[in-house]
């Protein structure tokens, strides 16, 4: 059995962290599933997904490191549009940045089910982190039950 | 068919690489699993799964790395347990840059599984990193077959 | 149904991304498959996977980034190959610095299958990363389909 869930969210800033755990249990709980996979799967190119300890300042600490590692105000020619072969319509975001800390963030999670649910350890919160906000995103529920 | 299960270890650094290869083919043999795909889970906030070379010589390049990208001793919010909102009991240890190594990391690899054979190429080790050692811990295999 | 398929394809840089995302689209069409999972897998330990926007522009800023978060030009001690254990045949190439860097993207992305399509967003691609190059690579599709 396969069920595909989109769900939605708001981002409210440049760098966010949303908690989408109680949304994936939620879908897996909806969708009956007992044993296989999931994987939690952002479709955009500027967000990524990460499994941790949801304590603000930690995500505060994280934002930290990735704002030093992947500065902002740094040149990214990515952002030089005349300089770019693909004319992809743009919102005229400087966002080379955020396309690079997605990279080596990743934006794909597989979570092992069970008996029905998630194998989560306590402390573990799923979080979409928005690296281009504050947007309106969105990011897959994708149940593979055998 | 689905098959969980945990195994056990005890890192013996605060930065320490565990193999746990042979774990993992062990419990795949076991099951009698033959194709479909294995996942191998952190359920802790503070340790990594990777999968790389098991050269010493190489993990203590790596050690370097991520001590270099976000150092022990710098200031991290989270290690101020009086600003914290969430008072979640704590042993005492300062490991806000655990966590933020973890997540540069990810704490899940998903493996190929064919013929019974997990598909890791000839130089590929599975390697659980403890960035909050020494503890023990455990991990999770988890096989999907169809 | 699982379906294994092996690609080969030639870096032509050091680091250097290639586009295999016709590959993976064509390999899933062939198969048949319509709901699961499909896992690109590196079997190599000096080369990643990541899924973002194939945008020259952006993979020159990425470049950037992962050079300088792990310099080719520092001091490995897995090229000091007089200090190593292990006594794999090398082809005499100074890699640490590939090694550490694929760490940190990691070799394998778990992209949803439904209704027979990969479930990637309109600017996402799926880029090979070649952290030691030039070289002939292959790298596996896997398809897990339920």
């Amino acid at each position: 059995m396969v069920i595909t869930q989109k769900i939605e969210f708001t981002s409210k800033k440049q760098l966010d962290f949303t908690d989408i755990t109680d949304a994936v249990r939620d879908t897996v709980r909806e969708s009956g599933a007992k044993g296989g996979m999931v994987v939690v799967f952002s479709q955009h190119t500027t967000m990524g997904v990460v499994i941790n300890h949801h304590e603000p300042m930690l995500l505060q600490d994280m934002t930290h490191v990735l704002q030093r590692l992947v500065p902002v105000d740094a040149q990214y020619a990515h952002d030089v549009f005349e300089l770019r072969s693909t004319r992809t319509p743009s919102d005229g975001r400087s966002n080379g940045h955020s396309h690079c800390k997605a990279m080596l963030l990743g934006g794909d999670v597989t979570i092992p089910l069970a008996d029905g649910e998630l194998l989560l350890g306590e402390r573990q919160s799923i979080l979409a982190v928005d690296l281009d906000g504050p947007r309106t995103r969105d990011i897959i529920i994708h149940i593979v039950s055998v």
